[in-house]
């Protein structure tokens, strides 16, 4: 479907002159506008109906941690032999957990605030969601360390990263211990929940997704022929790898905390989110490349690595023989020269306006989505996420 | 309890001359003899009850791994996208999961089939039961890779370690899907079953104390001075990194697999479980040192590797300050001659002589142990198993 969605989008884009834009472009920056501004006044309406709830939030999810890390390294009586793994254990949590966004385990709470009837939004049950969304986060942080293994990174929340600080222990020691934290959490505080069950088995298959989307990220870099990379791999990747388990979790928990069961809300959720995921992908990896962003992102290493991205799979498609077969010689090479020389070629065949029409499009089309729901799901949801994740 | 047990039998030894055998050493011989006679006359009877069970366990348990991988590998057309990934995961799962013993695995089901009445022991609930093994398999070799990442390994199960075959793989993805897997399976077989919930708190919990387990290896092994060694960090490393999955878990699988949820049931049969896993970890430490056992082991790295084993902490009980001090220079160091010394203290202290004493006395209780159990838990169920594990 992406795929799908990209070459329409392609077709809209002039190919020979990428700088200019024809009438029907403009037509899609204005309808876009106009979307964003009908999603403005929505987002407007929430702020005026929850102005401090936002704030409240971070501050009540950062405030719960420390009760967190104490329910999972305590050293109680009946196992008072593995004090010494319960301080590894906090001393591993403190390290990993801090210097995050925490933006997924925040969504959890934001979404419950909007699903969830007034009456039930009780300060037990505010604090449950933000227990919720620290489970999130563990997830989230299991998955970043496992990332920077692939990525063999040095560096991971302006800290070096954990494997680099602890070269003598085996590298799966954390992420599989914040993996059984999870489970620690939801037996202790979600066991009486009549969504106890469902909550355990999202994590386990969108975590498993997340898995599936490293292992393909693993097995596709790096291809020297890049014959791999097209629209179609680049999506399945960046949904397995990140849209499952950022966007469609912390809605499918909120749902469930709220009392939703019902399978079509969660399938329409759930085709939004992915969606969106999607879309904050492709945006990660153009910031990537060339920095910025709502989070003023460093340009990072996608080039040097060899990763699938939006850009390199656009890059493919558009380029001609002689500039492909020089991204073939550079791309996934360390050297500064063969970096630069691939923003050269992306450059050459207007990568960044490009993105910029694709941008417009997605986010056009996710409105677009957004505002023919039916059936009940708050629009504000959807509409918060997309400005809170992407920054729109 | 593993401590004061040691206590006990330490008690019972020369001090200083631990080839000659007092009466009182030799009471304990007899009496235990008397003790595997009633065991032998028991799982005689168990023998001539189902003479063909072992061995057609065996046979269908392998039999079913094909269909396994099925379960976990096949590409479906709602997740067509993820072939790739698929046939990674499928050949990930061969290479690993070959070649084990599956033990375990096997133990879910020869524990299911003394333990269910034998009208439900039907073809259907029998595959549950080697599927349910299979799931502890899974655990169990997700564990051993973690434990070959530790050891920084070879070689494992006769073939390289799988982390070796692919060094430009996050060391973490194999160990980290067969987790999932466990839970894929479960939701596939067991999601109408009344002990679903049951058994995937058993293996989040059980999972999570073999990872502590491997913390508390990693964080004590190497220590310079060995002053953290004592019998309780021993006892408390193998309990936590074998004996819950390893003992506890297949027996408490295979109660709520034959619906017996009584909980007085399952913590007895815990109890003899954890105490017969450190027997086995004792065992195990000991073969890795001097090779031999039921399964012919070649000798390990234990010495090389700083392990905290029963020897190395019997050894340091008993020697002389110069011994003490010659362990602590040798120990845990990768070259020959240190190694050797270690082993020529091990024969100075007579630790071959202590072991066998340990163990004859260690049987002894926990034959003692099964003798003694009341409220309906059939004793050859602890019989065989002990039998099984530890070849006695």
């Amino acid at each position: 479907m992406r795929a799908n969605m990209w070459r329409s989008a392609a077709r809209l884009l002039p190919a020979s002159h990428p700088t200019h834009l024809p009438a029907r472009t403009l037509s899609v920056y204005l309808q876009s506008k106009r979307l964003r501004d009908a999603a403005a006044s929505i987002l407007n309406d929430v702020d005026h109906l929850e102005p401090a709830s936002v704030q409240e939030d971070q501050h009540q999810f950062e405030a719960v941690f420390p009760d967190i890390v104490q329910d999972l390294t305590k050293t109680t009586s009946k196992y008072a032999d593995v004090e010494l793994a319960n301080k590894w254990c906090e001393k591993m949590l403190k390290y990993n957990m801090s210097g995050s966004s925490n933006l997924r385990g925040l969504a959890v709470s934001q979404s419950y605030r909007i699903l969830a009837p007034a009456a039930e939004q009780t300060p037990q049950n505010l604090r449950l969601a933000y227990i919720m969304g620290w489970c999130l986060e563990l997830l989230h942080t299991s998955l970043v360390l496992t990332q920077d293994l692939i990525d063999q990174a040095d560096e991971r929340r302006g800290k070096p990263c954990w494997y680099r600080q602890n070269p003598r222990q085996a590298p799966d020691g954390a992420p599989r211990i914040m993996e059984y934290a999870i489970y620690k959490l939801l037996k202790k505080y979600f066991r009486n929940k009549d969504y106890y069950v469902d909550a355990m088995e999202l994590f386990h298959t969108v975590g498993e997704k997340a898995m599936l989307g490293k292992i393909l990220d693993m097995e596709t870099r790096g291809d020297p022929t890049l014959s791999m990379f097209d629209m179609t791999l680049y999506s399945t990747i960046s949904k397995y790898r990140s849209a499952y388990h950022t966007f469609k979790l912390p809605v499918a928990l909120a749902l469930y905390m709220a009392g939703i069961r019902d399978t079509e809300m969660h399938r329409q959720a759930r085709t939004i989110q992915l969606e969106m995921g999607n879309f904050y992908q492709a945006q990660s990896d153009f910031f990537n490349c060339y920095g910025g962003g709502q989070w003023n992102m460093k340009p990072g290493h996608d080039i040097a690595d060899g990763r699938c991205t939006w850009l390199i799979v656009v890059a493919l498609q558009r380029a001609s023989p002689a500039q492909k077969l020089a991204l073939i010689d550079s791309y996934g090479k360390r050297e500064e020269e063969k970096i630069n020389r691939v923003k050269e070629i992306y450059g050459e065949i207007g990568i960044p306006q490009t993105y910029r029409l694709y941008e417009e499009h997605t986010y056009e089309l996710i409105c677009n989505q957004i505002h023919q729901l039916s059936g009940g799901l708050p629009k504000q949801l959807f509409f918060g996420f997309l400005k809170t994740m992407t920054g729109r």
